[in-house]
């Protein structure tokens, strides 16, 4: 058994890389930025000198590796080829083959949501579950399902596009995908403001909130100071993510759902508005799923990535 | 390698029985029926008995036999016991041991609905895919998600419970599992005819269909005879179906949807109006999804629980 590992965590502004042991302890971490001129042709290049220069500031023998994991912001292929990856100025490229022969190492690819969900399901807020669900709540909605301790990547890398589901048909917006009634676009960082402001508009409330400047932390934070109107905001965004996770129960049947992103920094009272709706909605048999909130934050990636290259 | 195997389907009225060469070839079916009386205690001993005898008959080594597998109308957790199995008669049972200790074979279980659709991925209508859904629509609604090759049984014997799946508030009845909303409530065979009532209910519709007697089968038949109010069921039922099985594709990313039960008898017709909505609601990178009819009927039981101890 080799003793050491890389996961790799890129995305469009720094590439999040840790050196691990292949029992999960991390040994080191560091960033460096994306460099996405010239059709992001630098970047892996990049990653695989500082990798390689980590082994030798540490003295560690290539032998001793096994291998390295990375994750990207986009649909990846269980092969390792991104079709596409807009914002790291990628067209098609094999990523893991490149890496591989740029590092003289093994490499495994994932999709970001996805390797962030196996790094909560192996050294964080799910460890010791075999199979759950994260739900990254962000700038957008992202997740990743994780079944017997595999990523479902799907078919088309769309496995885990919690985002995607379609939770109401009233909504009046388009996402960004293309539909309208995304769960995406009513609980993220920005739809749970844009919520908010859809709530406003069919009736004047009163509120601490100001319409004009409300960020989803605003909202949390009037929910803890128990403004009504932010109350109900809070009501309407657990009904939503607790109606698709009760769906995606229904589908999977996980122990554990995992709440990460930005917006989770709210806290367990977040927990407390989605439960209540999961509970309302799922099958009676997933009514005992765990919620937890997220403990690795932005490491989740990295350790992630890492596991992909640790056979268990 | 060895050449043979059972596959076992217990329903509430008989007991489905074949013997399958390891290749997928069925050799041999028949039935018994199932007796429920006392607890059901008889069940596994006349399977055991008539499996066994089929072996004397056809001569064939019980050393030759990889083993059997046994679907049961209920969940059956991964190590083969049953919580409690109603419509058998079953409370808690070790289902996989017992047999096992009748026949002296290994034994492996699994959900009814789950083994269906793991038999039409190896030899129905999905064969040749990895990973596929199955959606059994019959008395009521039930399902099956395979991900490469492998039954997503769920932490509570929930994977694939489709039929439970929230689609819609505004459905009046409580479904059986307690909740209000389930799909099973629009689109099973009982189902259809439900949701046709309610549609006659708001608004009286010039139609050949009779209130009081119509079935499933009247429907769809009146749907190709381009009924008008058939028609606008049949636009209910798709858009309810189409929803789920988008919401499932955000999930899991299958490359194939199965639809069986008997609502499917209807034929094609059942297809285009499930897609039509299942592409109206899917995330962009799964709208390629095929969709495909049942093609083993009541033997796909069968071939499903031979496969579960057929490792590839």
């Amino acid at each position: 058994m080799k003793n050491y590992c890389f996961g790799i965590d890129v995305g469009g502004t720094t590439v999040k890389m840790g050196l691990f042991k292949t029992d999960g302890q991390l040994v080191d971490k560091w960033e460096i930025p994306t460099r996405t001129e010239d059709g992001g042709k630098a970047i892996l290049p990049d990653t695989a000198a500082y990798a390689l220069a980590k082994l030798m500031e540490k003295d560690i023998a290539r032998d001793d590796v096994a291998g390295i994991g990375i994750g990207v912001p986009g649909p990846i292929s269980a092969d390792g080829i991104v079709p596409h990856t807009a914002n790291l100025g990628w067209g098609y490229k094999e990523v893991t083959k490149e890496l591989s022969e740029l590092t003289g190492l093994t490499c495994r690819g994932g999709n970001d949501a996805n390797v962030a969900a196996l790094g909560e399901m192996w050294k964080g807020a799910a460890a010791g579950h075999k199979s759950g669900v994260m739900v990254t709540l962000g700038t957008g909605v992202g997740g990743g399902i994780i079944i017997d301790g595999r990523i479902v990547t799907g078919t088309n890398g769309a496995g885990g596009e919690i985002g995607h589901i379609h939770v109401d048909d009233s909504i009046p917006w388009l996402c960004g995908c293309g539909n309208q009634g995304c769960l995406e676009q009513v609980a993220s960082a920005n739809g749970i403001v844009r919520l908010a402001k859809w709530m406003l508009e069919s009736k004047a409330k009163e509120t601490v909130l100001d319409p004009e400047t409300m960020t989803a932390k605003d909202i949390w934070d009037a929910v803890k100071d128990g403004d009504n109107f932010a109350c109900e905001v809070a009501e309407r965004f657990g009904s939503y993510l607790g109606l698709a996770l009760a769906n995606i129960a229904s589908t999977v049947d996980p122990e554990v759902f995992v709440i990460g992103g930005g917006v989770s920094k709210a806290g367990p009272v977040i927990l407390d508005y989605i439960k209540k709706y999961y509970i309302k909605y799922t099958f009676k048999g997933c009514r005992d799923a765990e919620f937890v909130l997220a403990t690795l934050g932005n490491d989740a990636g990295i350790f992630g990535s890492a596991k992909l290259v640790i056979e268990e």
